[in-house]
């Protein structure tokens, strides 16, 4: 009953016997082994499209890599009020892009409205040097909240972003979570949408530490090298990287976790729905289901054994709980068991 | 005969074989779950002190983090002119110390000359805004020349960092080679000699990825949290760090890896001495060697399969060198067999 | 009937004449004139306490070497949303910090809410390296809004800012202005009430460029001395500062010419107040009125020649427009005239 | 007697007395005033090509944004080992420029060598990331040493800058007096040789505070407008620094002002090389002289009052100074008069 976070499980055994089996033996470091060279073409097969690869450590490291890229002095990204970048990164886009600022942007469930993000985009006119200027858009997807914009609700960000000719970065932390969801191929979701940067999340779905920035854009690869070494993200030994996204990428894998994690939040969404004591403070797309739990329910069931996070209320939310009520995050991951749902549903 | 870098081999298979073990389960992320509170105990255990520790990706991260940790407005580091912060970390520890300088120190074989380091402080007196201002020593433990510095080496360095109230660091990417080489303890090589900051390697010496900031002054430790954050450094996984350094650290695993290393680079170096067509540049005290070879002689090497990169010539070995010959690196690591080395001195 | 902003005037003639007189001579450079001491000496007077002073070219640059001073990894630093650090200085205090951020806290009439800030400084708790860390708070006095802090309501700022162990900057650009509303010390405004860092802005107030940031805690002198060299904010000809503020401060000029600017203000504000078509926002404390006039009004005054801006509406005021009106700001200066309010005021 | 800077000089008089005769009246802010503009186009004139012009505050903001419009992650500009980015700066272009890193380049009076700059450019190949990359050449004109590139040299630093597709920047702290030596015309010295970044220095030359970043590329315009606001260098009474260059730049004061300048160095030089007991260093070309005295005779002249600084003896002239003598640098302005240079000859 381990819903506190996709990052709590370990590793799923089919990367972590690769890892294992690419122990032995020598190969180039920095990104130059025969192994890396296959991940990022597989990664091209992927996106069906010639991409550049960027391993990294951590999808901070990814996203913030991705934003400096685009920065410009002054320069404001616009993201959702929510977002990791925003409220859950101590600050590293900021400091990677030498003081560039974020620009929250509110919207329901995770995702920001357009009129809102064109109305904020607007208020920093090319002309006013005062107030800075626009550099990029980021939205997450699956999104903070558990929910996945729909791929015309994608093009609705990218065309307002294409229009201030911003660049587009997709946070995919939980890109494979999202996919399945929609049942899109990555291509669709990506930059056939005009997405052009992505974090490329393998870490929360059965890695143990695989984050790739991948550049749809092959005009920015050569300066994002310098980037990604001056940030200190590249590794001697990528193999260890290469390896994970290998078995990872290898046949349906990845996609197989995610629709396994997803599974789980549907069962638990469902459970919940069905509870007399509980329930949902909006469906789930992906693998985060948000609850409204009265206190002493929260408290039994961690009581019993269960691990989740008390949650901030939106503003949306607000009026909608009742006193006695809380709201609570579970997270389900490649790793979660029906069983442990179940008990949790039990214990409601 | 793979003598390119000692970042070229994979993982020992202990450690591969502990991640392994550990990749099942839930476990708190970032750095929370008891595997990581054991690592930083045995940590403690080792230093004879208690130390505060942080994983991080790279070399270049803990050396970069820990320059940061030093910082002054206009600031300016002094290292050995060949130290890996000073030319081969494309300008990290400037990023992270938001502009902070590096000012090389020259001296014989990779260790800085104390009077030479001494007159280069004084070059920036407090009272002179102009040129900035020191912040810190940094020395490197083995050094990028295959030598170490003994104990009293370090004192000398020591006393004039502290006589400036300069905070020192130590680059320990090749920590092992050089302790094994002293046959000192870590307590004896670090903050017994004055040593401040530590950057713990595990990479070169058997690991996938295991780095640690070490720092002696727990004063430091809580602003660390959040420079390592801020630089994306923080892994929510953290245990697949620790898993690594506990199977490193158990017993003398570490030691005896480094040992292997060194003793390798010593047959190496016995072998060139006795060759009649090369000849050391210097004598080695850790597992990289340094040789002169006619330049059809390393042609040949490479031919049979030899893999090691041509090094610059330092300024004080300029005169030594006949035109048909070259200097060159040879890196030993865990993984280094008998046999190889004996066959690239067959191959000399 | 110029009412753009205080900084369209040029400079008052007994500044500009004691420039002159200094023009010829040799003094020594960067700050170690006579002159330059006189000045600081002045200060330390005005303020009944030895203060350190440092020149600088822009109240942005003040404000933001003022954060600087205080930051930390992660840093956040609070103040209200409309503050001029927020919204005018393009990412400045961001850059100088190396990307630590603003958060904005709201309240009316451009003054923070102590419960908002108490709430928000609460969000960011020491233990969460996510969210990243307090670092300053900053209060803007007059206020963007031409309101000012009564000294309660500056104590209650500092409370705050004192029980979370953050240092209290006052962005002063019309510090001036708010002292003679106050009818307060230079003293009773800033240290005796917990502020600790200050930027005293005189160009607004009749120099052609003469900013200070002065700090009421020495020990963070020496430091200063580097960042403010090191952002290119220290002059070489620093006199041509000093010589302002010799004159400004000399006597009671500098309150003279804020109360004058206030008196037109309170001017203006009385003949809005009397007038049938136009009103008040809210009522002015310092050098800045915020009215509503219908957009006729606004197009037929402009025709007249009066010069002045629109204003964004805030949120607290949304409501209270009709269609046919706007909000505008007037600013006051040294250099209006009585005779140009009266005119604007006939042409409403 | 006071030879110690050309930034001990106050304003010459025609300069303080237009800055007097635009202190009254309203005018636009942050550079939009009529006498702004006016300037803007004198600059143009005067280069015979329509440029960007930035005023700034300080020789090192305008010398540290030309090289942050340059930056690239992992950056090197190279420049002087005695140039004032390297020394005199505090790390403010590293700082402006987000660590990006000077890279000191030798050569004899000042000058870079062309051919140790190719070699330490090609020590930066494009594909190796360890070491960073290769971003801008600076020169400076006339150098710290007193000497001026002549144009043919300027052809050969920016013949290997273009080469290596790197922009190539110049300090013009000293412009006017480097111009009068050559006796060029701006154009001819700046980007008919293939400058794209001057800093254009008006304070040492007369001026309180004046300084210009102007850009031969007007493509780099509009970024150069936020980079130079974040930096806190935009005035809002821009006037002020306008009204300084309108008088300096009207006929051919700021000419008139370096050749005197120039001219009284070499009375200065003159005389020295008359002297039993002195010596040139080296021959001036502009105004800074460098001499080599008998310690005692260096007493006994500022016994007398003379005001000068002491100065590093630089390598190649290392040898040839015997124990009792020292290196001396005396600077002239437009202030200096022919009497205290001849008393000081006299007092020699």
């Amino acid at each position: 009953m381990i819903f506190s976070s996709d990052n709590w499980a370990g590793a799923h055994p089919a990367i972590a016997e690769n890892l294992m089996a690419h122990a032995g033996g020598y190969a180039p470091a920095y990104g130059m082994s025969e192994l890396d060279q296959k991940v990022q073409r597989r990664l091209s097969e992927i996106f069906e499209k010639e991409v550049a690869v960027f391993f990294v450590g951590t999808g901070t490291a990814a996203n913030s890599l991705a934003l400096s890229s685009a920065n410009r002095a002054g320069g404001i990204a616009f993201c959702h009020r929510e977002a990791h970048v925003n409220v859950d990164e101590c600050g590293a886009p900021e400091f990677f892009s030498h003081g560039a600022r974020l620009r929250p942007v509110d919207g329901a469930r995770g995702k920001m409205a357009p009129a809102t993000l064109e109305a904020e985009i607007r208020r920093f006119p090319p002309e006013d040097v005062h107030g800075g200027q626009p550099m990029a858009v980021t939205l997450t997807q699956a999104t903070e909240s558990g929910t996945v914009y729909a791929l015309e609700e994608i093009d609705a960000i990218a065309s307002i972003a294409k229009s201030h000719k911003l660049p587009l970065h997709m946070d995919g932390a939980r890109f494979a979570n999202a996919l399945v969801h929609l049942d899109a191929t990555p291509a669709e979701m990506t930059w056939k949408r005009g997405v052009e940067l992505l974090s490329f999340g393998g870490t929360k779905n059965g890695c143990w530490c695989a984050e790739a920035l991948i550049l749809f854009d092959l005009s920015k690869a050569q300066e994002m090298h310098f980037l990604r070494k001056r940030a200190a993200q590249l590794f001697s030994k990528s193999r260890f990287v290469a390896a994970q996204f290998d078995a990872y990428l290898a046949g349906d894998l990845w996609l197989n976790l995610a629709r396994h994690a997803n599974a789980m939040a549907q069962r638990l969404a469902d459970g919940i729905s069905a509870s007399a004591s509980s329930r949902l403070a909006w469906a789930p797309d992906a693998n985060e289901v948000f609850v409204v739990l009265k206190h002493d329910v929260a408290a039994r069931l961690r009581q019993h054994g269960a691990v989740f996070y008390d949650w901030h209320v939106p503003h949306d939310l607000a009026g909608s709980l009742a006193e006695d009520e809380g709201l609570y995050r579970l997270v389900t991951s490649f790793a979660t068991l029906a069983d442990g749902v179940d008990r949790f549903i039990d214990a409601c």
